[in-house]
């Protein structure tokens, strides 16, 4: 599917769905709203697939590969050679995400939408675009064509999967100076000076972080990104593993399917979807709160609001693996508890203790 | 295994194993410090039982049910009834910390610590020491040798659940009115006005509210509990849900295993144990931050840091059971996952980035 065609057809979340789930809630056997957010993610995820029960057994955590051109303005803590190594880590099940989704009972699904040099395995799905980005501090990071084709390769990639019976994904990525892309997103699309957005990564020095601030500062300077067009915005200072991502949400509001949001790229790439399709939202989830310091500000804009505070800034998609048995749980929430009217008619024990009553 | 003899024997986290345990954290594929609060999980639980390494797979949430004499001054929202029948659908699998323990391959170990009524099942362990507190608004809960008698008898619960295998559990409670015993030991324990630790428990409005606070106040006013006497605190304020709670933890720390904390109550026998025996705090780890208002400031003169921002207000052990998978990310985190010399050594894509290098 054409992903500008499908954001024609997105609707957003199912009302009358979240209704139902809603008041079905408050029948279960707890006093109202004590199940707090495991009842507002139930609610939530009714509105996406329509149903007051659901199973979300069958889930992957989709991580986009790509290096970025700015990486020779030292922007990184790691060598660029590691955007490679650790996709194709990811696929030899070692990594962080590959262990923590393997517990979640998740698969991880890694993707060359823009890695440098070819990861040289099949297990690394082929739709690269480029060859790494272009260096944004000295013009836009690539053309808007290819900002589209890695948006439709994200799209085509997560609907596959909603295809093959997937019913919910969690969104990773890996490249080296990502972080960067991604501070100089955040002030195009969100404002505010480049020093509010910018962190140290997988660990800059002082030097370092005030040399990457710069960068961004320079970056957006350089190429004026259109704050009301996304597709400029990561076309010129974002990357291909924000345009493939940007892709996989649109993907998963056209198929009806929860997604989960991890840290800071994911969540820019959440915020660039949403731009592109209001309604998009509806089936995003925020899972855990990053330390990466454009997180917080990237999150609220799009309204959401992560569970988990784990202090963690890894990428990958660790968080969205760590969350999906949050998710579980408020399935099993909605599809096994008791509700008030089963045990006022079949348990035995109230019917023990009305006797009593009465006898006293 | 006498409680009061085990506290002489407990010591403390083991500081040898931590100290390797985050060395080896710090040599896996991951940026230093990356996995955050996994990490620190990782790290505590390496004090626990004394490996680097380690897998939890046989867990249960023990579940104290107790009835609390205030009760008749009205500070609950459900009928007392609830305690009992709440404590047999445990065992059926119908209630919030049933699914949810379910979901994530845990047992629930339901105890009659201290019902009004027998539950009239074999479901419900019988370690029944009185059947409901007195009205603490009026005199002390329980006797002294009461409260030992249940802190003993969550001791041996819990000793026997490890002694039988489980590599850790959850603390829970069912008890209609526990809420008000957990804010009089808050009070006793910690200072402060009751209105700061009262809150709605299952759903007061404001004038019950009021009366709730009221009651605390003169609970603590008519018993003077001796703050640095925990037994006295929880005798004369507390309950049997509590004071069952404090011998788990204890026995947790006798036995070296981790225990999960839950809400509030659970919270407040945790500070219990603590000052029982200081070593015992080594062994806990704090859950989900409840939106009960003691649990803030309790969790924090514990030194302990909720992970899970969900809201909840149920207890039950609900918010430990929605944990275990959080603690199983942290285990695999340390088992499973490569570490650089891994990669440097064997991985043959560094290899063949390696030779891309010497030959451009």
């Amino acid at each position: 599917m054409d992903y500008k065609e499908a954001i024609k057809e997105i609707t957003g979340a199912d009302g009358e769905a979240m209704r139902e789930a809603r008041e079905y809630c408050d029948t279960l056997i707890k006093p109202l709203g004590a199940l707090g957010g495991l009842e507002d993610i139930a609610v939530r995820i009714a509105g996406v697939t329509g149903k007051v029960k659901n199973r979300l057994e069958k889930r992957a955590v989709v991580v986009m590969a790509a290096d970025n051109g700015v990486y020779e303005e030292g922007v990184a803590a790691a060598p660029q050679a590691f955007s490679r190594l650790q996709a194709v880590n990811m696929t030899r099940g070692i990594c962080g995400v590959s262990v923590l989704a393997k517990a979640a009972r998740a698969d991880v699904v890694v993707v060359d939408i823009g890695l440098m040099d070819a990861p040289g395995t099949d297990a690394v799905l082929d739709r690269n675009v480029k060859r790494g980005t272009d260096n944004m501090a000295k013009g836009p990071a690539m053309g808007r064509g290819e900002t589209e084709a890695a948006i439709q390769a994200g799209f085509d990639v997560a609907e596959e999967l909603f295809e093959k019976g997937y019913d919910m994904l969690g969104t990773g990525e890996m490249g080296i100076g990502n972080t960067t892309s991604t501070s100089a997103c955040a002030v195009a699309f969100l404002g505010l000076d480049p020093s509010i957005y910018v962190g140290r990564g997988a660990g800059l020095d002082n030097d370092q972080l005030l040399n990457k601030i710069e960068v961004v500062r320079t970056a957006v300077e350089v190429n004026k990104p259109d704050k009301d067009d996304p597709v400029d915005v990561i076309s010129k200072v974002g990357g291909l593993d924000i345009a493939g991502l940007t892709g996989c949400y649109l993907a998963a509001a056209y198929c009806r399917k929860p997604i989960l949001i991890d840290g800071s790229i994911a969540a820019i790439a959440a915020l660039a979807a949403r731009l592109l399709c209001p309604e998009a939202k509806d089936f995003m989830f925020a899972t855990h709160r990053s330390t990466e310091p454009s997180y917080d500000i990237t999150i609220k804009e799009l309204g959401l609001k992560p569970f988990l505070e784990m202090e963690m800034r890894l990428g990958e998609g660790s968080g969205c693996a760590i969350s999906f048995p949050i998710i579980d749980a408020a399935c099993v929430m909605m599809s096994d508890m008791g509700t008030f009217a089963d045990i006022a008619f079949d348990d035995t024990v109230l019917v023990d203790i009305r006797k009593e009553e009465k006898e006293s």
